[in-house]
């Protein structure tokens, strides 16, 4: 199915406009160019002329002039995940009326990525930087650190970076795992699974083991985590490393991990599943085990979607404001660009717990 | 919670590179500007002295030279619709390997926040456009022919433009449907629901009335429409205007479309849902109305995702190349960029029927 070429006509040339105007090159130029002073009259005729012919001012040409390139640059694990497209839509809603675009990369949670992506924004003089980084610590966070000294902004989104200290918008993803792990076990769970737990070569055997290793996993998971013990903790349920998943991060990894706790003499009653490839794989392991929800496990999963509702039954699941947490980030990143703010700040915003039909009590649960 | 302030530190000037190299600042311009000659052994002493105190060229001096920006905007309905993240991810990928950033703006299906969009990409100066254009016919998207005809390549991706002839990549929309369609007809169907048709301010009571109201949807929605009623039409199915819904696109409507037809006295023994909302609102209609599927009522859905395999029984699906579809549109225009190509060229990706468990035959079903 191929047709005919189009034939490309040339953008009109600030001499064309000056020459229609009746003016100088240079006095059109400083016209179109907002720079120097023009008469009244004078400008309404260059811009007359310009409008005229579709002459469009040279963003290029402003932006070598004033150093500002009104782009910001947007680093995330991936743009096609539902959760980082809802972020990225949230920044793109907040730049487009503050006058600002976006250029958005995706690194697949690997920090070399990572970094190469920081350095070509920054090559591309974006204003500021916004960076779902893959960086656990301070040690490899060195590109957005330089970033920061070199005079570029940046705002971390979805999650901080251990020693590091910027501005960051986050959701309170320890809260939010304690809320969801504190309504099983007011529903009278004791034994509760969660899935994910950090990756290990080894499954830990004790909570400071469990931690430890928490600390090599993203900031997210770790406080997750986090919550899920503060819960069990306050309501005084002793820590079983047994009902904790310590693969890969995956849906297949996720199912082989709930199906391991499945089928231990003394399963779980209960799930939690901190993500939606998390609790897929929850889902699958309950149904291959010839299991049903919430009759013989009740689950809660994390970042609500449309289907969630319409699953039979429905889940009950957390779900995260994606995108609050982009607008938010990017107001910070353009005060901060403005020179509105002078103080670091962490902005933690709220999870909302929808409640639907996966939960019940532990009646028929294998205890 | 806020902290301590940085002091960012400003990025060396060219001038300070020109000292540090030990040469005059046009000549150190001239190196990292790339233009005009410089001597081997000043070009070391200079790369050196920029590379010591970290001087990045500035991409903006050099896109004011060459007239590249090495920037394509990229312009879909929502960048937070997993549909298009999908879309732009694959673009974003493409890109990355040929040393291209994007701009992406979302229009949510709006023509003049479209105008708008493309406007500011072409004041931009991007290189090129890609755009999911939410124009029905030619007289709505002057907008892209302008850009066309002013130098700046545009390849529409996901739908074309009634009467309007482009660089363009889809997916076969008519042959998906034609194929769910029979597929459900091969299971013995012959009253089967369409969610959702054309938006009509009354029910069309003909094909014909249909098709014109068709004219004025979206490409692909037109397409899918077609392809049902060819189905139809090839197993000698008489088209009956009642099992087609002409609400407006959202899953409430979907869903009170479907339930419409669930009340017919001669209700439908099977559905195709042509989108993951009309899916969604099929889906909720179904359970309101008390009836199970496949038991009571067939369903295929479109936009295959994680989801529709764990919901039980596990949906049937059309599964669309969302990565290869913004490939192809990213290597269509950069090759067009490039001028690799004179004609016009139009790329029809296959999709892939994913059968699970949600269509079988209309045994118990209200007929």
């Amino acid at each position: 199915m191929t047709t005919n070429r189009h034939v490309p006509a040339s953008a009109p040339t600030i001499s064309e406009v000056a020459k229609a105007a009746g003016v100088g090159r240079a006095t059109a130029a400083r016209t179109l160019g907002g720079y120097g002073s023009v008469g009244a009259e004078t400008r309404n005729k260059v811009e007359a002329a310009a409008l005229r012919l579709g002459y469009q001012t040279n963003e290029l040409a402003r932006s070598m002039s004033t150093g500002e390139t009104k782009t910001l640059g947007v680093v995330v694990a991936d743009i096609g995940n539902p959760f980082f497209a809802g972020v990225v839509r949230g920044i793109s809603d907040y730049c487009e009326n503050r006058g600002y675009n976006i250029v958005v990369l995706s690194t697949d949670e690997n920090v070399a990525k990572e970094r190469s992506a920081v350095e070509l924004l920054r090559n591309k003089r974006v204003d500021g930087l916004i960076v779902a980084s893959a960086a656990i610590k301070a040690q490899s966070a060195d590109h957005i650190s330089a970033a920061v000294k070199r005079g570029t902004p940046v705002v971390l989104v979805d999650r901080a970076i251990r020693g590091l200290d910027f501005d960051t918008v986050l959701i309170d993803n320890r809260d939010a795992a304690r809320l969801a792990v504190a309504h099983l076990i007011s529903h009278g769970h004791r034994r509760i699974g969660f899935v994910w737990g950090p990756e290990t070569a080894s499954p830990p055997v004790s909570v400071s083991e469990l931690l430890a290793a928490a600390e090599n996993a993203l900031w997210s998971d770790g406080e997750r985590l986090q919550g899920y013990l503060a819960a069990l903790f306050e309501s005084g349920i002793e820590f079983d490393a047994d009902l904790v998943t310590t693969t890969p991060k995956n849906r297949e990894d996720a199912e082989r991990g709930v199906a391991r706790m499945l089928a231990l003499p003394c399963r779980p009653t209960a799930l939690f599943a901190t993500e939606a490839d998390a609790t897929i794989g929850a889902l699958n392991a309950i149904r291959r085990a010839g299991l049903g929800y919430p009759r013989d496990i009740s689950l809660i999963g994390f970042d609500d979607n449309p289907w969630a509702g319409v699953i039979d039954p429905p889940l009950t699941m957390v779900s995260q404001p994606m995108l609050e947490l982009g607008q938010r980030a990017a107001e910070q990143l353009i005060n901060r660009i403005d020179g509105n703010r002078a103080e670091h700040s962490v902005d933690v915003l709220s999870t909302v717990l929808i409640e639907r039909s996966s939960v019940t009590g532990p009646l028929n649960a294998g205890e």
